[in-house]
């Protein structure tokens, strides 16, 4: 039976269905609507969730007074429609004062600049009840290499994001960061550029407990990176806070496309990784499903939500036909000839030493490895069949 | 003063002057010699040290009593000739048996027989008196998502790893780990595609300290990523154990062109933070300069020292021209002037606490972000000063 | 109704199936059979067709004598089991005398003696009844750009082509040469990187009318370039003379999956076209749909039929999939109101001049910019009807 | 001795250093000025010509009387200040209203519209007595491979740039159309992704022979493709119209960065060709040397000069180091050695037909390939010697 958005916690980025349609090389296409204007179309495109940039909500450098009107009135709409405020963000990316970034801007004073709108936009995801806490740095990085004291660039990273995750823990926030790791655009080289550069700062960290990530399909396709194995890694790690659903077509410019629109086998390994977990068990995500992309700028206000309910469409679409796919006894039977359930078994026996090993001529000595190479893994096969089960 | 050669650490892979150009589409346009027979010419070429996989000494298969002719014969010849082994790896990758990995091979079989075949070669670099004890897992990952329980593949690579840093802990021998990330090639998509996946990994080791990176300027390359904004974050995190040079023009194929003859001023940024250290300090490398490269397939033997030589060549050029840089005052006000200096310094300043940041009206309330945005940080003038140094 | 393999004109490589699955990085992992004994297996996965390199029937260097019961075995085999030889194609990139190029070699004489191979590879076509020669310069180009005098490798190149398709004519064969671009891999650079440049040489040649292309999915993949738009204009310039479907996943290394499991989007919308044809008509492509993919190596013999299967099968599912997309009223509809008809109008209206358009103020002058600019395209539904039609 | 800008015919577009530096994700970084104030320090920074876009002098929009005060106050201070307005190209992509193109827009009244605006643009480009009228159709594409009739989008596409050629013939203007290619980026894949397919596109013009290219060094390098072989092509056809000089880092967004600040060994080999032709003669670039790059937004207005001066020195510096490069014996002998001069050799003989060549046992029979295999090209020496010449 086909499920249908509910049957998830999708939520959507303010900012996606907001953008204008401004790009590097336009204005912008479509008006701009107020913040909770878009509250309503979301809850009926499927979303349980919403999230928002600080100034998506009250712009940049709105007087106290009238800022706190815009977010009150923002949460009580959110709340009337029935959207959960599931997630925050700070745009430490648009001003041009952070031009060289927020936390790692050779200006000490926009650093600190920076920390405080951050800290600042921490205590309102705690207000709202938000879950999570995304930070992309979007700006944190350089276009020349000597741009940049790389060093000192990692350690004011860790700081500012030590100072904030510290802060959460003194005030007792149950909230969590998730880092949004991205290799380029706008910056030439953006700090943090994959999962893996994220996972190895929060290693780092003197509260990386609370610090992990919130990746994005098409930016680590930007790096030509596959996007569930990433996702897999942060798993294992413990580490997958929050994700970004959306479409990226090869190696170019941020594009942002609907989920599924950009690499379809891939969404559907995403989903069925998301819905249906590694075929041994092991860590599955239970968190929210969030879409970050970009109505198409060809469309106008119709295809906004033409575009939000595609995305919701295509998580359904995608995680019935997962769950059909693992439930094929075909399937199973081709997991097991090609030995998806035995890679789960540890390399060593339970309670075998390295000496034990050494000492095992079958493992070694008389291993016959002419005939283990001539095993057909199936993989092709396999392959087939997920196909038969996406398209067919 | 032009520096020489034998100012460097230098040190090549047997498999680099060894490799017989035979590539996916052609058969080998060079003959190959015995491995010895490469050493003089290595040392002529200004090597001061030679690594090799356990197979390019005594072929896969070689009987023991042969293998073990060759290994002496090997290593007699590098101490006649001068060089020291500074670095030992394992072949995992060629023979059919590791068609799936090594480490994460869907075969227990094969896991236990690539384990074995690595343990076996810790025992020679220890033996021989190498440092490092790189792993490049080529193998280990797929072409299709389904192809591995992601979570368990994780799972193996660290456990196989831990048992390797276990047994050279246990053995006391004087040898570290490091991981040679790589995006794909051979594989689809290979685990521990980045250097940042790879320290991801490391961080959740249980014998995680005497494990580090070897990262290779062409692979970070291969996903578009910035090498020296990678090997700065290594050397961050104390994880820098050794390193691979050599020369990649955009993302495609693995191309192991010699160092400098692809991304020239990435390769100058790299030899600048390699030779001077970052601007204020820090961690700097102080290992071997490791050449991992491939003689053009339409060079014949001639052309295998020609490029081994331009390979040493190109670390004095650049290294020469890296301190000249460093040291011109003009270079130094600009670096001051970038606020290169400035991003040193702790954005919280020495005992303050969060409470005085929020309390620090001028660092938000009174902060004047136009003003603030004006700022010319002088990034083209000082990318050009590097340029001029390096060109003119 | 689902349709068949046999419904299409679906041929094979031989040195597809042939792969025995040596790559860069690692020796064959499957044996190599007689190149007949290929061929009923060929038939049963779904072909009509069979293609070859001279060297895949008969090994490079075999004497004359030999060489013809090769050839003569073949093809009787191949008529015996029911296989068209539609395509011949010659193989100057193995041979280490190939290694800079067959007609763009620097050596003349090298050059010399690739136009012979391919000359007499011409007379093996004719005489085999192809239909079509394709032309691979897998090794014509460089990876230093002072390796060539780019102007007289350009020459040389067309000199080449255009003797070899002067032959043909000469000798009044009904054979048609297609080239084959590909961008990089085995080279840094190849000549004619993609369809676009092979068409603007082809436009220079004296027998140019002859002369067309052999697109393959994957290399303009490896560019980052949508295949279906480059075959479209291919097409558009009456050049596309035959085709290679394969898979690919972003820009790497030349992968050759099978067809549809790269980007199944774009698998799509090709099937689509070469299917259906454009939606207002035009030319239409009725050539051969050839597979020049490799069966993964981690798969044994068992895979490579697994494999050739996989491809015949993706054609059927997506060719079904596209009939029904066309033939939905609700797609239709899409199509006019997203413009898709509106696009096959000339811009000028017949017999209207430059003075006319000119003279027409509500073209300009009174046109409201405005108000077009926001005309809802509607291409993010329309690209979703087609999801709904691929994975529903 | 070391050349200077003025040796060099110089130019920059308007919008290069009139960028106010607003990009994807931020608000502008610096402040925008009268277009004519940017002339005299365009001057001081080296130009002899600039170039815009109509918008960039009259915004869109302004009526008549004001858009020629504009037009008339910058030809008379570009005048004064002694810049040539050696191009002219038309902004077709700002405006909303160009959402889906200009000339392949799927709304008819769209490409009439745009047609008008690049018609009007021609007379005024022939009146400042323009050489080139650049063509960049950076919305003429799709993100959705539905999203246009491929065929009827390239049957508009030929019919408008075939219309202003007919115009520009019709009203005996002394003006070439260049076409400048770009790969992706506003569109998710753009028509003419390359110079091939331009070349390709021109070829099948009625009045193609006033029509060639504007190659961009990081549009082709957009799509990993080699710039100086791009280039080399369109020479060699005959299409070199015009040049855009900048610099790109690998394979992501559009970077316009100054010339030579990305990919500098390919930036030396493009203005050696420049600048010293093809090693055996034949067609040579004669044009302007344009820059199209953006100051980076982290630099204020004095960055702006900073870079727009980096630009013509880095051409300065590259121009007398490809002249002492191409004046060095040792390289000239290196260039004999690889067969540099070789390659101008026709494969055939003067006068020798097929059938000598075919007689001539010589070429094949008798022609010893494995010695001919064996020759060592020396690349990797030539282009060592390159970079010392560059770096040393």
């Amino acid at each position: 039976m086909a499920s249908s958005p509910a049957d998830y916690k999708l939520s959507f980025g303010l900012w996606t269905v907001g953008w204008t349609a401004r790009d590097q090389f336009g204005q912008a296409s479509r008006p701009a609507f107020e913040p909770w204007d878009y509250l309503p179309k979301l809850k009926e495109a499927g979303a349980s969730g919403v999230t928002f940039h600080d100034d998506d909500v009250a712009p940049f450098g709105t007087d106290e007074a009238e800022r706190e009107k815009y977010f009150t009135k923002f949460k009580e709409v959110a709340e009337q429609v029935g959207l959960k405020i599931e997630m925050v963000t700070t745009n430490t990316f648009d001003h041009p004062v952070f031009k060289d970034g927020g936390l790692t801007s050779n200006d000490r004073s926009v650093r600190r600049f920076g920390l405080r709108k951050l800290l600042r936009n921490v205590d309102r995801a705690a207000e709202f009840g938000a879950e999570t806490f995304v930070m992309w740095g979007g700006r944190e990085g350089s276009e020349y290499d000597n741009a940049k004291d790389l060093n000192a660039a990692h350690d004011r990273y860790a700081e500012g994001i030590d100072t904030i995750a510290a802060y959460i823990k003194e005030k007792g926030y149950d909230l969590r960061i998730a880092l949004e790791p991205k290799p380029n655009e706008p910056r030439g080289d953006i700090f943090l550029p994959t999962i893996g550069h994220a996972l190895g700062l929060i290693a780092k960290l003197d509260n990386g407990d609370i610090v992990g990530l919130n990746p994005e399909t098409g930016h680590e396709q930007m790096a030509g990176l596959n996007f569930t194995h990433g996702i897999a890694q942060a798993l294992w790690a413990g580490k997958l806070f929050h994700i970004d659903l959306n479409g990226q077509r090869s190696i170019k410019y941020d594009q942002d496309l609907v989920f599924g629109h950009g690499d379809l086998i891939s969404a559907f390994f995403t989903i069925d990784l998301l819905v249906n977990g590694f075929p041994n068990g092991g860590p599955k995500y239970d968190g929210w499903l969030h879409f970050d992309y970009k109505p198409s700028r060809t469309d106008y206000v119709e295809g906004i939500w033409d575009s939000a309910a595609a995305n919701a469409e295509m998580v359904t679409l995608l995680a019935d036909k997962a769950r059909t796919y693992r439930a094929d006894p075909e399937v199973q039977e081709a997991f097991k000839s090609s030995g998806i359930f035995e890679l789960a078994q540890p390399t060593l026996a339970e309670g075998e030493s390295v000496a034990d090993l050494l000492a095992d001529r079958s493992a070694y000595e008389d291993f016959d490895v002419d005939a283990a190479a001539e095993r057909n893994y199936g993989f092709v096969k396999l392959n087939q069949l997920a196909l038969k089960h996406l398209v067919g």
